[in-house]
């Protein structure tokens, strides 16, 4: 997506230099736009580790180039295998919580095996990451091509008014390598002309609403006003909201949600003001072994130092502040669980469908007939 | 209520020099406790002006000394009333939004003018002022009183266990002279030696929550943990919160709440998870002249910096933040309206009522015969 008038994924290698890859440094957004290189399997951990990029897709593309790295690291090393299987694991680790890392990883390792030579393997590393990359782009892609259906049939409804699209959280092109999931019907609505404007909840304690998804949406050039977590349900009772739509962080097969917390309580609202809320995923975030999101899914407990100190720029400094009393405790859960019977739809990049084991089902019937029944 | 192991109101006149009043000067908090000592009209305007002290009652009771100070500077002008009418005039603009500072001022006048030497209407004043201060308090007092039932009969059904109470922005001892609304009956609860525990929300943008009510339960010692705005429905959901209750700016006579934005949220949510929602209000809060809240009050759009930045403490220096694109916009509604049917029921100093009509009448039924009906 675009940032200062240039089109950019949120990594890339290097076209000249195949033994880097950048990516955007995203600690240090929405203040500083920083491209940064990375160079060795070590620089890769440490920008998955120390958070340089974040967010399920992304953080599983960079494990991919990660593994391109420890393909050629290894052909230096006594042993080859041994030597790529140790990083491998390495690489699994930086970030315990991401599915979608050792995902990339054994997908890496199997590919890797299929290599006659080390020069084919480290051929093969190279394009596999490059394929993990552009997949989640296409798909990408596609939930957008999918979803921007939704926007347009209000658009028309309103006769051209403004639409009004309330999101959580970044689940943005930032998280991914192009388009986002929750964002990409909006940049497809606003690219093809339609009048859109998005409601970006700020998503206290981390703020990546107010960090990311506003800077994202400013750089692309898409209207956008920032708003406390708090004030959602204002807007809906104020016929402020047409639609919302989020990411997730993971989707039952029965279509319950774990998201960024707070985003259950804007379903509610949405569900009281009878207006659509839709879930935008890439179907591997379907867990098919859950059933019962709020019963079988455990909320990650962070640490209270993100509630209580915050990040920001003063005089062209970044400073850590003090908001709440040092002695006060506080509790951070990360997610929540939003039921099915709160959400409208999930927006995939196969489709849409009912956030229900049958809606699932429906747009996935071979994962029906892999479990089984 | 205790600060540091001492008893405190927000405000009281010094015992020993009679031309000065001490406040606590509520910028500072949570990080500094200072007293300040206000000793003219100047310095009584500016607090209320530059929120040295604020919230509805304690503006209120503020402005009450204020008129005690204009007396004692118009006893020295050439024309007593004029000069006394001018300083009441520039009180009430201090805070224009502010209802209960202009009842006070208007008050105080009364009062003043049956005096019939001037050292009587200085006299007369300064116990008005004392007056609108402990009526305050006894308010606040018999809030607890009433409220604390509710608290002891969940904690007898829980044979003794924690009760588990959210509350949202700060409608505590420090927005009255003592005690607070919402807090009232959980003081009385904890004095009492019931198992509370109170769930802070944090309350952006200005964080009275984490800032003030935090702060004010520390400092009593009552158990509290301080969450983002988000969190509310999660915890709700998991069985961790018994009761809700907040306090109120404005209610209808039919009982709908304005209140500090994302209270409707959080109404939403015990809704949705049947936990009692109370909202505990001196009945002086009920705008009898207005039967539905989302048409008829007027929602305050304060700053958009209060969202884009934010004051902390940093390295013993407080400092201000940018904490968002500094081209993004923002809006900032101060407050939102929980209707009604969200409503468990209303804990006023007369008594708990349903926050219905019928149900409010009951409880006031002298305001049904001045309204003729």
């Amino acid at each position: 997506m675009l940032v200062e008038g240039k089109d950019y994924r949120t990594i890339w290698l290097n076209d000249i230099d195949h033994g880097i890859v950048n990516i955007i440094d995203q600690r240090f957004l929405p203040h500083q736009f920083i491209v940064e290189e990375l160079k060795s399997v070590g620089d890769i951990i440490i920008a998955i580790k120390d958070m340089h990029v974040r967010g399920a897709g992304l953080i599983g593309v960079t494990a991919g180039f990660g593994m391109y790295f420890a393909a050629l690291e290894a052909c230096n090393k006594v042993d080859f295998r041994k030597s790529l299987t140790q990083m491998a694991n390495e690489l699994i680790i930086s970030r315990p919580t991401a599915v979608n890392l050792e995902w990339a990883v054994k997908r890496q390792l199997e590919a890797i095996s299929i290599g006659s030579t080390i020069n084919e393997k480290i051929n093969i590393s190279k394009l596999t990451a490059q394929q993990i990359a552009d997949e989640d782009a296409t798909n990408c892609k596609s939930i957008g091509l999918n979803g921007v259906g939704l926007i347009e049939k209000i658009s028309r409804k309103k006769n051209g008014e403004t639409v009004n699209i309330l999101t959580h959280c970044n689940a943005g092109w930032l998280a991914f390598t192009d388009y986002g999931t929750a964002t990409s019907p909006i940049y497809e609505a606003f690219d093809r002309g339609i009048d859109v404007h998005v409601w970006v909840d700020e998503t206290r304690p981390r703020n990546q609403g107010a960090n990311l998804t506003a800077w994202e949406l400013l750089n692309h050039g898409v209207p956008h006003t920032i708003v406390v977590d708090n004030t959602g349900g204002h807007l809906m009772q104020n016929n402020k909201v047409d639609m919302v739509i989020t990411g997730a962080d993971r989707v039952t097969q029965t279509g319950d949600v774990a998201n960024k917390i707070g985003t259950y309580l804007k379903a509610l609202a949405a569900k009281d003001n009878h207006i659509p809320f839709y879930v935008a995923i890439p179907s591997s975030t379907i867990d098919w072994s859950l059933k019962d999101g709020n019963k079988q899914i455990l909320i990650e407990e962070r640490s209270e130092d993100e509630i209580k100190y915050i990040l920001g720029m003063h005089e062209k400094e970044m400073k850590k502040v003090l908001i709440a009393p040092e002695k006060s405790p506080a509790v951070n859960y990360g997610f929540d669980i939003t039921p099915s019977r709160l959400i409208t739809g999930l927006i995939t990049e196969r489709g849409i469908c009912k956030a229900s084991e049958s809606g699932i089902i429906g747009l996935f019937p071979e994962k029906n007939m892999l479990d089984g029944r």
